[in-house]
């Protein structure tokens, strides 16, 4: 089996030894005779890979005391309509910062909820960026700030996060675990599993005990924290088998060590962009302040190169390198489990194109 | 490698010819280079599974033109609250009927956006039952009359259908595509993926369009039915591998004839069923008339005798045999993918343990 380069926003790579790991106990596991996907979420099994899977983010992101780890279905824009429905009642405000698609996503569905003051907006930016957090004039006594750590489609990201008064929440569906972060700084962090941390499913939310019991109006059993906090994620049903992958997840951080793993990001992006910097025929597209680590974007001269660099990437066993349809030219999504190997290869191949052109 | 007979009521069972198709598979699909678990929701592999599993949905159970079918997230506890959310107003009624506990936890939610009338309630009846359709007065003008198919805790389920004015809607979660129905009476049918049609982590939901097209107020967009109409169940990213499960498992269904597996489906409970009925030791939890062929409840003459019996049960490899914590008793559940010959031990063993007893 020859892996394929898989540059793809997400899903995306999982490590192989993790996939293989689950293969060979999909049918078998630890000779309980079924799968672990067959298992009762309420049996010993899967109980075990729930509170281990927990217990290791809890570990690996030193999440303190106060803080409760839920995996919850949905994704992260289950949790754009979540958040306001739980944290910012009638008439109260809450501040966004617009950096993007991803963020202004999230404000259109808190307007639902309350009073929006989008603080900060770069989401227009050419290249994109993010505001310089002393620029940023927050509402007095606003409920929460709300911030998109890394734009998974323009590929800029927070290098050093706004502190404010009120509690932030960060969206980091395309960054989590890639670099150390302090939790203590945030009132909740979500994430949706399909980048950095297991195949798609579900969504990993860190929140602080106050705002998840915060009572803001009646919600839905289902949507609301403190239940998933009660019941530890197994209010109802969880993605059992979604989990159990995260879990394995978690395990190949550990024995990786997450510090040679966040430094691999850092030095797999900074591949990509030293050859973007020194050649006139790639354009990055966000601020070199703020350029993500996660997803690399850059432009050529033209979209017919373009197209032939990506049919080029095709045959090299590269895929999608393209950019997201609402902003064209080309992408490298290089999430924790991308092997630098495969950047290397990309570099190659970008000097040898930019050779040929 | 000896198979579990698993008698959970869910995750379950699932085929083992399903699970060794996925497992031969699960780390280069379709020599992608990649595990379609890692591959984008946007990418022609996962597109075709898509695809594939709704349009087998729609051949198997006979779906007519002008409804839809999703695949969402969060199982069939969001149901209940996007349901009200979308078509029940302020100060509009919708009627339910009270089964037992999940029609139970569907009209609590219910009650949060308008008017409830529990038109019928058999949820405190012993021996667990159904009511009986001419004998229910609806309400004139109802948005919709929501039941729920079949109670998995109590082991009741509805053999006939409620024909009123109001659109019908089933929460089908423990007996989806087990028998035959016609979709054409109702407005809607939901069901976790979990007991009959893969793992956890996704809902079947067929709606037909005008309700799907409803607006009551004004929902999130992820909690709007439309939304995920109308882009085809992609709006957010979808819970991939649980697709791809649910999909090779409808391709067995087809194999195995679904009219072969739901006559099996009668013939397991019935194997039980008999035994039951010929002893004086097993009394059965539910109505004669609306004993549910997918959870066989039943009790023993003592709490202690139960317990011996699920030690005896646990021995000869047979797990999950214990009733749920709020009732008691014993319970097999006994899904489309729980093999006949399992019963046929089950029934062995319930044999020898009464004469031992």
């Amino acid at each position: 089996m020859t892996r394929s380069y898989n540059f793809y926003a997400g899903p995306a790579t999982l490590p192989l030894e993790v996939l293989e790991e689950a293969q060979a106990n999909f049918c078998d596991y630890q000779n309980s005779g079924m799968s672990i996907m067959e298992s009762s979420h309420r049996g010993k099994e899967y109980d075990a890979i729930h509170a281990e899977a927990i217990a290791n983010y809890k570990e690996l992101m030193n999440i303190p005391e106060g803080y409760s780890v839920l995996l919850l279905q949905g994704g992260a824009s289950t949790q754009f309509a979540v958040i306001p429905m739980n944290l910012l009642g009638d008439g109260q405000t809450a501040d966004y910062i617009n950096t993007g698609a991803w963020a202004g996503k999230a404000i259109k569905e808190a307007k639902l909820f309350g009073n929006v003051n989008v603080v900060a907006d770069t989401s227009n930016c050419v290249p994109a960026t993010i505001p310089a957090i002393n620029s940023i004039d927050y509402t007095d006594g606003a409920e929460y700030l709300h911030i998109t750590s890394n734009e998974t489609i323009s590929g800029a990201q927070w290098k050093e996060f706004p502190k404010c008064d009120a509690p932030l929440i960060a969206d980091m569906s395309s960054d989590i675990l890639s670099r150390e972060i302090n939790v203590a700084d945030f009132g909740m962090i979500y994430a949706g599993a399909q980048k950095n941390l297991g195949p798609s499913g579900c969504a990993l939310v860190i929140i602080r005990d106050d705002l998840a019991e915060k009572v803001v109006r009646t919600n839905p059993t289902i949507f609301q924290y403190k239940t998933h906090v009660s019941k530890n994620s197994l209010y109802n049903t969880p993605a059992s088998f979604t989990i159990y992958m995260m879990c394995l997840v978690t395990r190949w951080i550990k024995k990786t060590g997450k510090t040679n793993l966040f430094e691999q990001n850092v030095r797999k992006a900074k591949k990509i962009y030293d050859l973007i910097d020194s050649s006139d025929f790639y354009t990055g597209c966000a601020d070199k302040a703020y350029r993500s680590d996660m997803n690399v974007t850059f432009t050529m001269p033209t979209k017919e190169l373009e197209a032939m660099f990506l049919e080029e990437s095709v045959k090299n066993n590269m895929w999608g390198l393209k950019g997201h349809r609402d902003v064209g030219g080309l992408r490298a999504s290089i999430y924790n489990a991308f092997p630098e190997e495969g950047v290397d290869k990309l570099v190659e191949l970008m000097k040898n194109f930019e050779q040929k052109s």
